[in-house]
């Protein structure tokens, strides 16, 4: 009897509380690609993947095989069918070995295939977008990209949170967090007799739409995909990237920062354990201190501290830094590492900003001077999450609008969640990607979204 | 001591497995909005929803309190913290209840709020998309669909398949799936000059992206929202809505056919299990026939029919039909519900279409005339699954694409697929707004989008 398997299930069959007596397996069918393939006189190996394990089978195949010269020059890339005896091999390399009775061609892989044996650059594999995905690296990126996904619907629906699909295509232009992509149907930005009968826009928040569920569920996420215009060519920045953007009613900002700091542990323990050989090649491969940050981190309790404080702090360094720090002026990068990586090493959230360099719906503290939003800071990545308590009080928000000049007719729906049973409510940001690299130490965005999209590049 | 809870820890309390005695339960309080307010002479009764749980908690305060009259005037959506007794009432319409010692007002409710106690028309709802979501059929409407989301997500994550963002905006113009939404920062079409350096579209689709995905990792799967620029405004059809894109390797048409049929299955359970008071008020309010058409098909297997013997039924058929049926045309939705409500009474696969009315990316049969694709037809809603075996074979899928003018330069990366390690795929998309309405019973696509935009409506 022969069996099925895919990788994955073979490792799995070798690993503690499995189903299946190994001993019953006895002829065991996999398919998969060739990663590597060396053919001696009288025997070869072929390293096959098939995608669903990190790790890869080694298959055995003599030279009594019919086929063994034809065998033997089945490059990398090659797609096979391998039908064999399973064997384990507690002293090996791998825990198992596949002798092999029968290969079969499933799919030539052409001679010029890209991915050969040799370390490509990632500025040369992002090239290659649609291919890059079967190299050790990018596997293990996306495979985490998807065991990160899942785990932050894990981490809410286990709470009770209800997942908002927030629209993509949005009416409003006031969300004030950056340029927006137009969306439309025509060539000449008639926009009242475009599709919509007015200018559209790609989202750059889910935010608002998410407080209005939150005045109805209570606990909410969004997790989708949201747009910035910017022109700007940096290793952290993406036109198109995914938000999460949870929104929580009967609760302010203390209760916002808690649950950050939860996600964001559950998250990376959740990773840590579904994605073990993957987060293992990370730390050999990517940085060697990974495992041991994520470790302290998931040990420590994130320190806070106000913008006022930090400003203290940072003004006594000012030599140091290329922009100089005074109350009032908007937190850079370099601070940001600094305050995070050299003061408390380790996470901090910065709280009550200025108001004026935050946003219209941050709810404005007794000082009339800040706002009640709390930026989070990590060694390595700076900001990875910015939230806020919203202002609930209808009055104190018009003001803020007309001190900034947002006009309230596209916003009258918003306004309404304050008139009617409007109650303290907080929320936040994290940016998925910003999080991914965090998690992996890649350093570039490019590297960690399937296919990028950043100016003047829309491959694929 | 005071318990602070939410009504849905409430309910749970009171069910079998409860971690916490109902009996060390004194004094609770719980914050949310007031559905319901009847004020009598000694006594008064406020339900209370928080927006955790379907169904509300009974609030009953006495004359003795100091703002007893006050409390009377607190009308529907006001915002209020309540503190008191937890009652068990086993006799009562509600198993328990609260007996008021304060109650707090968090925010008041303007008098004209537009959701009186009365019952509202859908389509007067859906002017207040931001409030809405406050009702009975809303709140049972977007949690099923945060459910039916996790559902999905769980169905594959299980089984080890690799969650995909693939992307929105893309310079693919050839999927051929409908009229695209073009994404821009300029006014005069000058795309050369544009963000991207070219034009840019909204997705139609991810599987051509999935694809690549699935020829390094074998199981992916996408969920992500989907765009058509069509100007149709039917009930069926949003210009913004999810998708779900499962891509499969090493698996034909029949291996598609059986994960469709094992998903569809999964999810329904699952929503079952994971919401059943809204599922009970569906079939209360909305369809009384839902939960035996749910659970005929949860019990029930899939019937298949080739295309050729769907046409050799409808053709006997035509008379009733406004739409004519021979050998070759497409099917409308009057022969699909034909098809699946009256011959077979259940879910239908329809297998091996004519080539000509199905995509270039089908794999061709060996009759030279159909592909293989297999479309799942269910009562009530018609085509709720479209897949296919992908063309895997390089030569026939530039034939195709030659035959259809489809210019093969910028879809070179997905031809490389073939060239380099391909292997049979197949796999298929769900409109996850129908199989949302398919399990609600909901018959507008608008009322089961949070903010929906059509042709012409982009308010919110």
């Amino acid at each position: 009897m022969i069996s099925y398997l895919t990788i994955r299930e073979c490792y799995d069959l070798l690993s503690y509380g499995s189903e299946i007596e190994v001993d019953a397996i006895e002829f065991v069918q996999l398919q998969g690609w060739v990663r590597t393939n060396r053919k001696g006189k009288n025997v070869g190996f072929i390293e096959l993947n098939d995608g669903t394990y990190f790790r890869s089978a080694q298959c055995v195949y003599a030279a009594d095989l019919d086929n063994y010269d034809e065998i033997g020059k089945y490059n990398t890339g090659t797609a096979i069918t391998v039908t064999g005896l399973f064997k384990v091999t507690p002293d090996g390399k791998q825990p198992f070995e596949i002798e092999v009775k029968e290969v079969k061609l499933e799919g030539e892989c052409s001679s010029d295939y890209p991915l050969q044996k040799k370390r490509h650059s990632y500025e040369y594999l992002r090239e290659i977008a649609h291919l890059r995905v079967r190299t050790n690296s990018f596997m293990a990126v996306f495979r985490v990209r998807s065991v990160l996904s899942m785990a932050i619907h894990e981490f809410f629906q286990n709470q009770g949170f209800v997942y908002v699909h927030t629209p993509v295509i949005t009416g409003n232009d006031a969300e004030g967090a950056g340029e927006a992509f137009v969306v439309t149907t025509r060539d000449d930005a008639k926009y009242e007799k475009d599709f919509f009968g007015k200018k559209a826009s790609l989202t750059v928040s889910g935010q608002l739409h998410a407080e209005a569920f939150a005045l109805a569920f209570r606990d909410v996420y969004t997790f989708g995909p949201t747009f910035r215009a910017e022109n700007s060519n940096t290793a952290r920045h993406a036109s198109e990237f995914w938000m999460v953007e949870p929104e929580i009613a009967f609760a302010d900002l203390e209760d916002n920062m808690n649950l950050i700091e939860d996600l964001v542990k559950y998250c990376i323990e959740y990773v840590l354990e579904n994605a073990p050989e993957e987060m293992k090649f990370f730390n050999e491969r990517i940085d060697t201190t990974l495992l041991e940050r994520l470790n302290e981190l998931l040990s420590s309790e994130f320190k806070r501290m106000t913008y006022t404080e930090a400003v203290e702090l940072l003004e006594k360094q000012n030599d140091r830094f290329e922009y100089k720090v005074e109350w009032g002026t908007d937190l850079q990068s370099e601070h940001e590492r600094y305050i995070s990586e050299e003061v408390v090493k380790g996470p901090v959230f910065i709280t009550d900003y200025p108001k004026e360099i935050k946003s219209f719906y941050m709810r404005l503290n007794e000082d009339g001077k800040t706002v009640a939003a709390c930026d989070l800071l990590v060694p390595h990545v700076g900001e990875l999450v910015g939230g806020s308590q919203r202002e609930e009080r209808l009055d104190v928000l018009e003001r803020r609008m007309e001190e900034l000049d947002i006009p309230k007719e596209s916003l009258e729906w918003y306004l309404d969640l304050r008139r009617y049973g409007g109650v303290k409510h907080s929320g936040f940001g994290i940016g998925f990607e910003r999080f991914l690299m965090y998690i992996t130490s890649m350093t570039n965005i490019r590297d960690v979204v399937p296919f990028a999209r950043t100016p003047r590049h829309l491959d694929y």
